[in-house]
């Protein structure tokens, strides 16, 4: 079986679980009503169903190459990425008088969720646009927006992301990539970086770096970084690319999956750059698109978890194995097989929600502009965006394993797919800051923000639905969401009561994921609830039973402190 | 870094965690002293740094190829298995008048594991043959084993096990490979079976199939299986390989790992071969080679897990990144890397010492011999087979995925070699019976054999642990096992008193890791507390704190029934 886009349950997450159609009553969101929605999402599922998935496997197998200096694309991608571009969703959150849609963040998540699902190697080249363009939406000078922004929301041009390079890949502010002005406005950029997704390819007329490097003189780590937009051909005046700029791909890597995408290793030699934000003020730059990818990441974990899920529930259904004892003659009839397939559908179910969630609120807070109420939304999207990153794609890489693990030996047959979905997905706990940079984030930065004020707020939101739960008759979930609750509000405590960061960060990923289970947790009830239909009310059953009870010892392990982690010294780790 | 076998670490397991030094003192094992175990790990040891792990990715870059109808090896797999096959290696357990060492198998398993942490591709050769060996010894007649054994046990032949067909995976009673008896004590067997493991290669002289098959007019189902011996040439009257016999590979499994590992489909057409065991009994001799496999297949995945473990330790001890809270250089000094590294540490010394115990328990009951005392080290390990493959095979995806993760964006890039450990293990939790099927062997055959009295004795001699550890002053550890073994005795209580085996293994693979874990924290407090070792203390906190608190949610995970699994039909459980 191919993709097929699971607009009704999207949309039933957004709408009925998230609540989403507040969005509409804003002005700014006041034309994203049900109906607009709906369309975009029927619209966007052909594409996903008819175009994109039928290229994944081919990605796969032929895998983009560097020849003669020029990145050759998988056959076909070139040809499904100009319907993406042409379809206008690439830039569909973009500003409207720069050539986007001006939709809501949430609304775009959704669409990138399908293309995703259907293609992940190839949905990275819009992601990594989506992030250009909102970079250069807050940061950069006028004439550099008129130029940019409208090629790149069309599709025309494809953005990219330079941070890494060889012995700064989490430690960005090791990097030592220069910049030189020369003088009219411009900088020669010369270094080298390296992981680039999509840092060149043979699919749209011009790419678009941006680039970290150091100014002469500036300071020492990340607070002597700056910016630079860094095209491959740099534009005419009539803004048509020109001249070939002195950037080139010098290498692809080998990697464990997404062959489809190329990584690349990208060289500058005093190749021309304009400067985005103000000097040594690069980060602050870099940290809107890096907001934005990163919830973006996440929704590409929970992306290839629907992809795997809904392969191994159409192979359960094919497969006869055994006797059953509901009398079905396939595998779908064996108690662990429906184990594993329900725990693939409430974790996929839990991490949408957290995503759609954390869109939501950003949402929220533009729409709100400022005020209390803005810096309300803005902080709880800052609290769920690391949750919404690493839980997502630790689901991916749960729900396709389990979804190799479902189709038996042919799992681990090329052939079947459901290696691929494993094999692709497994980055994306590692890019972007890797899971556990996302969970000192939410453990040091996000807690310490507030001391902590969002998190409870958070906590009091989800005993709400605790209540709702209880008055509805629900005891038992009411029950198994309180425990978990009471639970994350002492490692909560625990955590805030910690002024020695290596304490907290100790336990930062166990918290993170106790955080990310009380929350599914309760969207699933939430989800229960609100359509009080049976089918939902066995999933939020399942999460209450089987995943909830998770909860309590996550949190006794993120209050664990770090003396036993340090006990050993290094080079005895491994015995 | 290369591997270097944790001798220290396997015989600190073996002899101080689980006690193996009881094996001397029993007569059939008296020659295994703790001098003469020492002196084989060493000298395997040897062979497994320098001979076989440096082949390891050789075999994922050079797959096996299937050539004018014969497999060709990686280059070097050959001079390498034999420096295996005239180091003894494979005959280590077979019988000592049959060519073999007679030595304890749970002395093979950890040479096993060695061989399997160097080169997993090319250690399942020699498991194979192991396997074989003993279901020959146990239901062959006398003229088959004095023909097969030596030349299987000194390597000069190797061994196969041809089970699965394609509509016939799990489900074993399901195929169709039909025997005809020649009327010279011969039989002609036709049919295709796949996912053959070393089914056809160049490196050794002799390949001999045990093959399941069905006589004409058998029973349906698994009471109609006979099982044969078809060697691919036919051993002529001096017993060297003859005549080639009517058995070929027709195709290679394109794998997500394990390259180096042949698995072929193999077509019988007519082959000759001969019984083993009595006319549709094959199915006790399989369960014979499989009880040893799943040990086996278990200390596979442990054998990764250990091989990731050094690589990623010593990766974070290179790898400079940030600044770290102790002050070192490079990210082992970093909280969350360690968080990683020790639970790469602790899991795979939990799963090595069920594993361990397991062939232990094993051995003990052969030299027992008979009665009680036979008995129950029989059920004790019968109990812990499927707890050491799944858990071992569990723990190689979890510790290998971890090692990845370490890794950084390094661990997705090809060369770096962690990603090939994350591929080539995962297919361990498939193969020899589920994992799935682990779990339901364990809350059904095991748990209904004695009525739950092999698990609760083992509760009891974990609550030994308990009161030691409360004795020696360590009361956060006795309590975090007590809290673990008092949850493990409600579930398997409940277990117990379920008829409806649905029921049971509803929750079977959350009850198969709740043991796993509860056993595993068991053997690292014993650990801590026979060596009184601040680190091993250390290592035993961590799991008091981080892994044992697993167990009371896996307990509840494993009560909770079937009901919500079924709540959904199978055409809707995608949504």
């Amino acid at each position: 079986m191919s993709y097929v886009a699971p607009v009704t349950e999207m949309i039933f997450c957004a709408e009925q679980v998230v609540g989403q159609s507040r969005l509409a009553l804003t002005d700014r969101f006041a034309e994203a009503t049900a109906e607009t929605r709906a369309a975009i999402l029927e619209e966007a599922a052909k594409l996903c169903e008819g175009v994109l998935a039928p290229l994944n496997r081919a990605g796969d197998l032929t895998p983009a190459r560097l020849e003669n200096g020029v990145v050759r694309c998988t056959p076909g991608f070139g040809a499904a990425y100009r319907q993406i571009a042409e379809g206008g969703w690439v830039g569909m959150s973009a500003p409207a008088e720069l050539g986007g849609m001006a939709l809501p963040q949430s609304l775009t998540v959704m669409v990138n969720e399908m293309m995703a699902s259907a293609c992940l190697a190839l949905s990275l080249n819009p992601l990594m646009t989506q992030g250009q363009i909102e970079a250069l939406e807050h940061h950069a000078e006028d004439w550099i927006k008129a130029l940019y922004i409208p090629r790149l929301a069309s599709g025309e041009w494809t953005g990219t992301m330079n941070l890494t390079e060889p012995q700064a890949g989490s430690d960005v502010g090791a990097l030592t990539t220069r910049a030189e002005p020369r003088g009219d406005g411009s900088y020669a950029i010369s270094g080298q970086k390296i992981y680039i997704s999509w840092g060149d390819h043979d699919i749209a007329e011009n790419i678009c770096h941006l680039v970290l490097a150091r100014l002469p003189g500036a300071p020492a780590g990340t607070k002597g970084i700056s910016l630079f937009i860094v095209p491959k051909f740099i534009p005419d005046d009539g803004g048509a690319p020109g001249v070939a700029n002195a950037v080139k791909p010098i290498g692809l890597e080998h990697k464990m999956g997404l062959h489809g995408s190329p990584t690349c290793v990208m060289q500058y030699d005093e190749a021309t750059g304009w400067m985005i934000g103000p000097e040594n003020g690069g980060m602050a730059a870099m940290f809107t698109m890096m907001n934005n990818a990163r919830l973006g990441v996440g929704v590409e974990g929970i992306a290839v978890a629907e992809a795997a899920l809904q392969k191994a529930a159409a192979w359960a259904q094919e497969r006869r194995q055994g006797r059953t004892p509901d009398g079905s003659a396939t595998i779908a009839g064996h108690a662990d097989v429906r184990r594993m397939l329900m725990r693939m559908r409430v974790q996929t179910a839990m991490a949408r929600a957290i995503a759609y969630d954390c869109a939501f609120s950003l949402d929220m807070a533009k729409a709100a502009e400022n005020g209390d109420a803005c810096a309300a939304h803005t902080a709880r999207g800052a609290f769920l965006t690391p949750i919404a990153k690493a839980f997502g794609t630790d689901t991916g890489i749960e729900v396709s394993g389990l979804g190799v693990q479902v189709h038996g030996g042919m799992g681990y047959i090329e052939e079947t797919g459901a290696a691929q979905f494993s094999r692709d997905v497994r980055v994306t706990a590692i890019y972007e800051g890797t899971n556990g940079i996302q969970a000192m984030d939410l453990v040091g930065r996000k807690l310490s923000l507030d001391g902590g004020e969002t998190a409870l707020d958070l906590i009091a939101e989800l005993r709400e639905t605790e209540a709702a739960a209880r008055d509805a008759g629900h005891e038992a979930l009411a029950e198994a969401l309180g425990s978990a609750l009471a639970a994350a509000e002492a490692a909560t405590k625990w955590m805030v009561a910690q002024s020695d960061m290596t304490e907290r960060n100790a336990g930062a990923s166990d918290y993170l994921r106790m955080w990310a289970l009380a929350l599914g947790g309760h969207y699933l009830i939430r989800g229960a609830l609100v359509s009080g239909d049976a089918e939902r009310v066995a999933l939020a059953r399942f999460a209450a039973t089987r995943m909830l009870p998770e909860v309590p010892g996550l949190a006794t392990a993120a209050a664990a402190g770090s003396a036993d982690l340090y006990a050993i010294p290094a080079e005895r780790l491994a015995g």
